[in-house]
């Protein structure tokens, strides 16, 4: 179900290899590697985020910037097939007829708004309930967005304040301006690490999971547009219709009607179940 | 139906020219070519982006430069005509006489709206549809300027990064004082890079992406008022007194009433179908 | 009708004498004059603006400029007092009556939606058509601000550009740390020619128009108000305790019931039709 | 009515005392006083606020600093007692009775609710020019907030401008690179009364008039409720409920029934008429 | 009831840790300690905070700063069993029943709420009250949020005042350039402050608090959504499934009904009343 997001991988890996070799044609890789200035720079940062969340967000830390790295295989158009052939089958056989396919739904909100349904709830609690989840979910990703936009702050200002830290000491050692130079050369490397762990790693992450929230956010509201119009028993033309302004003319041509499903795919049809 | 935004066009060519002509000016234009600084500055730029969309997205990143340089010419006020014409005929022969003339329709929005009110749609759910693709629409043209936006906020950081990585290096090699000149020279330059692509390149497109999908989202506002109004029977008058509220006065002068275009402009009526 | 707007006009040119008296006073004006850099600066902007907004937007660029130093002589309380006026001529002689008064008001929104309520149109449909066109003139106003906030914003990256491309050009010449400071003297002039664009011009002028809508906005929502009680047949003193809310303690003085005018005042009541 | 708010007092005086405390720790008050400096940045800050506001407010500027050291001796438990006491007595001798008391109200907001309620005014209307009112009280103060956020954004604005004349000039001037220095020393000046102009006086001020906006709009809404409430003639008990969920735990203490004040507190009730 | 944030506590030990760790790695501690730049840091930024707020809010900065140190054990689960314990209970033994059970609740907000259930409020009221304090206390949550961010702006204002006013004077005393760099450091000390103070204190805290509120109102809106669903009489079932949505699918799995509970679990179910 999870698969690699490529967008993400090949980016990550590749804004590595970019920054490195440009680093390789100017000279030397050496003086960027610094365990103290490492040290302030992702210490601190990670600190400031303990400080910031609660100690289970904080621990949760990786396993959010794995959501980044991997994605659900999420096939809109494929779902509103599904709720476009539950609209079909409740005008014809009623709404209790959904019971066993709720049970085959790999999509747990669409099994648990169909569940709903079927159970005979109102259907203003099945769309309280259905939208209550919608905004905790929506609310748990901005969440994760959040701890990483941190670290995209936090981590110039620790960068920065180990600069100020290392050009205090430099400065006050000095005797002669020529040390000037490479005294500060040491002390930019935290500021050289905070802008890394800022625009190559926190800033592309939390972008990434804002992208992939609203997306989800979005098809999680067609689907309770759909549940609510398979309980009021609309006609699955209409289904259709409603659902297929929440896909890209691209995806429009991947939905199709069950009646002519049957007819002109076939076979097709099953693999879509 | 597209035609070039000459606007766009035009200022992108300037600005380019303007800022060599005022470089030829103060010197060599020679300094500012340095490929391992465009290599950091546009690679860095090009993968933060992949990380922080879909792989679809990052992909059609040169398809959405190009809306920025072409536009449709949408004519306001020749929709808002149509759609009169079609409030006048609506009530004379019944809303299913609309069902020819909307296929002749170049604007696939109204037609869609049209479309749905000949078949009998509820009110409701007409107003639905088309406010749910509204949406959809304004939320890609969103990701749109949102992946430029990114690009203005990430190519000053990866320039900076460069100017960092050059400051360190340079710093470290230096036995004069003499050379520090030159060396922060060749130092500035990714800098220099990232603020051409940012303030020359990004944030004009993404402001123009911005700009034109407003004025869509409005105009496709006044196209639900209207086909709503085209359903409910309003009188055609009425339907052009709430229509014209969308268009400025200047547009305004050219919105006639059918009778009125039939007897006072003739052959121009036939021009504006 | 059109004023021009002290404010506006007395802080430009003081700006501009504070700021070269405090020149003058610091040395010698000369160094700030400097075509190339005036022609990276105003050019670069200009461009990334045109690139911004639609042609006839940045054709417009001067004239709505020009808004921010000419204001309409908008009197709210007379307004007031004339829809209160019209709510007691319609009581007494119907909504009809108003259709002569009409002809002779100079706001057009007013005119506009007491020519609305003359033609019978429904109650809903009145909000409906002045609201709209409420937040289009809203939209209109912002794509000005937009204008000037971008010119603001653009200013100070072209003005940094600019030294910039001095800074390396005059670091790669160098021989001496001497002409360090004559060279950098020079590139930093562009710096100043953008902040004085953002800081001295274009940011004001983006506030001005931002309050000048606020304020235009706000009292047409009041006409909005007067217009729809003039049609529910409000009672005289409700439609005035209503729109009175609308004033500050100061401006509700001038605000006065017809009855009371006539008999207080007399020719004055003539004045203010 | 107006008392001295002994924060903002004691902050203005203490944070001068801190910062010439703080410079004369450091070595001579002297290099500070500079008065074309001061003529830049206080000369340029006030022209760009004359600019971006209307002359009216613009002139008023120092009023509205003023309100930031003044406060309305506002006991909002105090409102909330008045307004329980009075739909007891609205209860028990009907709406008119209250049209005395309302003369001796201090709260002219209060006073004006109860008199709309005495005269008959429809529940609607009076939730309707109530709320146009605290949305205008709103309006206005951050219209005050705005301009000493605009002196707040200006002031670090034209000191950085007067630092940048200073540089150039200075820059210009030099022979020897002893004297950038002291050169620097004086161009930085004007950047140092741009920050204490700014984050000494501007912001803390607009910060303070946005902490009472917020309160006072609170209050109101709390005193809209309770007018509402006395017009529907809801039971004392169940308003004091409402109203005492606008306050802290703390303040509710202070909350009583107007029975139980009689005869827990006899005299002390006649204290807060 | 209150139990030590381990996250904020260890967060601010360790990140006070890293930075003076990191520090010692680097050379001495001793010229960090500087009297008079901690006096204009800290006595600056806490007099701009004094300006900004209430004087009651100033004094409680502390005791704000303390609310990120200690959390409420709130268990959201426990909530809800109770809540659907009550939903049952009310079903079978009417409203009043619950009276006793109030008493015993330690959630003020949930007894509140009971109460007033109990005491027959009309079901609108209540909403109204449980929601107007949910205003309340998320408002005042904002303002302790808002004193930390107003500390974590005003830090690095007064950091880089005190370093400016150091610079100043440091360079009008200089004869030789070799005395800069020890110069600059004491400057640059305050600079440090203001940048400890604001990312390693005030900043973190502001965002744990407004964590902490985030997650604490909206506990209060499902204990809103339980509350109104007794008084509605629901099947303690349809209470369980609206308020389940409220938790994360871990959390869903502690909530139980009461059915099942007194079968399934016993003694548990004594401990969770």
């Amino acid at each position: 179900m999870l698969k690699v997001d490529l967008a993400t991988l090949i980016g990550t890996v590749a804004v590595f290899i970019v920054v490195i070799v440009g680093m390789a044609l100017g000279g030397s890789l050496k003086p960027f590697w610094d365990p103290p200035s490492l040290f302030i720079t992702f210490g601190g940062t990670l600190c400031s985020v303990m400080m910031s969340y609660s100690m289970q967000t904080f621990l949760e830390t990786f396993k959010i910037a794995k959501q980044a790295f991997f994605t659900k295989e999420e096939d809109v158009g494929e779902t509103i097939n599904t709720i476009v052939r539950f609209a079909d089958k409740a005008r014809r056989e009623g709404l209790l007829a959904l019971d066993e396919d709720a049970n085959n739904l790999k999509d747990p909100f669409l099994q648990k708004g169909i569940r709903l349904v079927v159970d005979g709830t109102t259907q203003e609690l099945v769309r309280n309930i259905l939208e209550t989840e919608v905004t905790f979910v929506s609310d748990r990703h901005k969440t994760g967005q959040a701890v990483f936009e941190t670290i995209g702050a936090m981590a110039p200002a620790f960068g920065m304040l180990g600069t100020l830290i290392g050009l205090i000491q430099m400065l006050l050692k000095l005797n002669k301006p020529d040390e000037i130079g490479p005294g500060m050369a040491v002390a930019l490397v935290t500021t050289f690490y905070g802008s890394v762990l800022a625009n190559m790693v926190a800033l592309p992450i939390a972008n990434k999971l804002k992208t992939r929230s609203q997306r989800e956010v979005f098809t999680k509201e067609a689907v309770i547009e759909g549940v609510l119009s398979i309980q009021a028993g609309d006609n699955p033309r209409v289904v259709q219709e409603k659902l297929k302004s929440f896909l890209s003319p691209k995806e429009r041509e991947k939905v199709v009607m069950p009646g002519k499903a049957k007819e002109a795919q076939g076979g097709a049809q099953a693999d879509s179940r």
